[in-house]
């Protein structure tokens, strides 16, 4: 079913048909197949390739207030894609030209231009995945969150927590390139291994069986002089550790809590009066509040990419069919790179 | 025995013994009486006349690392003190000068100029307490937590919990004079009508017998256009409360987790993910860090009390001997207004 065109009339979709509590299960989604629908004034559609798997789509599963509306029951669950443009309404988009935009994962999206949405050229990058990864949501969110929210300045010692995984391998290379000492928590030893060998970490510790004390015992032998800014993936235990060895003035910059996500009950965080006695701060943003700014972003990125000043991992899917498998990997640790579903 | 003054050569103190497990008990203090010890040279000696009874002290009790060392076992319980010079070995404090500083909670105590010691004019104010509650780390703390951390523009929506207390009843009043709506969370009917009628709340909340949830809905129903800055001085269910309806880029003043001081294991703050969601900040922060702005804020808020634009009120335990009982007001919330031990 997957060399269906848009000529066919018809596309496949991931729908969310009930909301997960606690893990996703296969129950809460289904592969279904459709006629695409007419497009109204000013839409276009979407031929999607790719996909991106990331983190915060578990967040808009939930039925609870948020930056965006919850996936409704029935739709095809929203994510950004890369793709070429099948049919148009819109002068600014016309068909055969390549776009970025918070879609869904299906094989055709009827798209507005919005926020996210732009047309990117392909012929610049070795791969139209790039704009998923490095020159995406998850590039910009490392760049803007460490650069903006974190302000880490040279010598100072940065956290990270998922730190192998597609925002936190970005924001380990960015602090060093910026003159930071870089210490990632990451699942295992093999994660711990690309961690100081891949993406040039100062030291690795590896989470797994260890609890809040433990972790905190490891953060201390590898920051004696304290931590400077913490990027925040994960929540639970390692936020707890990391707050225990703050130094004064100290930013946490919270990025993700996948630790929480599938917990069917909130998850607290510990050691908050640590905050109080370092004059510390934890500070949330979302990627689209540099929105104004992402082509600034985009441009340093791709930059540094082109001067094979920081390496980039994508972990790719094959087809629709993977795509509750494949974004169960998220919260199971075992993609090594961006999560990407491929579609066509 | 509080008669006896420096010439007998003896004081009185008040001692940690053991280091309390949850709630401080009686027999982690002594009350003892001994020989004024010698002063050395740039040493000199402050009869106390009133000790500051604050939420800090229990945090300094606990031997963890902290911005101020635990109080050793065997030694007087720390706590800003006003008084007068009694003898001098420093040219700088004579002897009948009035001194505010941080010392303990003791007849006598043997002082060195440091960070808070500092000369005062008791002709200014209708009592020396003033030094300990509105002109002091009580009333700079409101004023530099809510004016610098917290940041509200006119129109914002402030929420303070712990709203009847020494600091919160001031965040009330000065957020209200900065064109705020301001909102307090409070325990017993008696202190919601306190917020209302004394300290210009708009809307008052009592927490008692509501978990987060039922909180939550208070709040909700409070702050029905959301709340731009927390002033938070419990935590618990109250600040999760608090972050679920932040508005975005809202500010959380974490001044101090009074719920948890006493807890023998640490307590977690739920709700973090809206830290993302909303873009918001929690920021910790001591009075200290405002050590050089601290005559400016003084200023001001005797400007504001000799205006008649700020209400203060002090609590007042007479008597050594009731050091244990009255700081235990603290957390059971029966003090109304800035507790503070007459000594003298």
């Amino acid at each position: 079913m997957r060399e269906k065109r848009a000529m066919d009339g018809r596309r496949r979709r991931f729908l969310l048909v009930q909301r997960p509590r606690g893990w996703p299960r296969a129950e809460d989604f289904a592969l279904i197949e459709e006629p695409i629908p007419p497009l109204a004034e000013g839409e276009f559609l979407v031929e999607n390739w790719y996909a991106s798997l990331d983190p915060a789509i578990r967040g808009w599963l939930d039925d609870r207030p948020s930056y965006l509306p919850p996936v409704p029951l029935g739709e095809a669950v929203r994510a950004t894609t890369v793709g070429v443009v099948a049919e148009s309404r819109h002068p600014d988009y016309p068909v055969g030209r390549w776009v970025v935009g918070l879609n869904a994962i299906e094989t055709h999206s009827v798209a507005r231009p919005g926020g996210f949405t732009s047309l990117v050229d392909v012929t610049q990058v070795d791969s139209p995945t790039r704009f998923l990864s490095v020159l995406g949501a998850v590039g910009l969110t490392a760049w803007f969150g460490l650069h903006e929210v974190g302000r880490p300045r040279p010598g100072e010692t940065v956290l990270v927590t998922a730190a192998a995984g597609a925002v936190g391998s970005l924001v380990g290379q960015l602090a060093r390139l910026q003159g930071c000492r870089t210490v990632g928590i990451a699942g295992g030893p093999d994660k711990c291994r690309r961690l100081l060998e891949r993406y040039g970490y100062d030291a690795a510790i590896d989470h797994r069986g260890k609890d809040a004390a433990a972790l905190a015992q490891e953060v201390r032998a590898a920051a004696l002089d304290g931590v400077d800014v913490v990027f925040e993936n994960v929540g639970g235990p390692s936020l707890e550790a990391g707050l225990l060895h703050l130094n004064r003035h100290a930013r946490v910059v919270l990025c993700g809590l996948i630790a929480e996500y599938n917990a069917p009950e909130p998850v607290g965080a510990r050691n908050l009066w640590q905050l109080i006695v370092k004059s510390a701060r934890i500070e949330g943003f979302l990627v689209s509040d540099f929105l104004p700014r992402f082509a600034e972003g985009t441009k340093a990125l791709a930059r540094l990419l082109a001067q094979g000043r920081i390496v980039v991992d994508e972990h790719v899917e094959d087809g629709l069919d993977r795509a509750y498998p494949a974004f169960l990997r998220l919260f199971e640790g075992t993609n090594e790179g961006k999560l990407i579903l491929k579609i066509r």
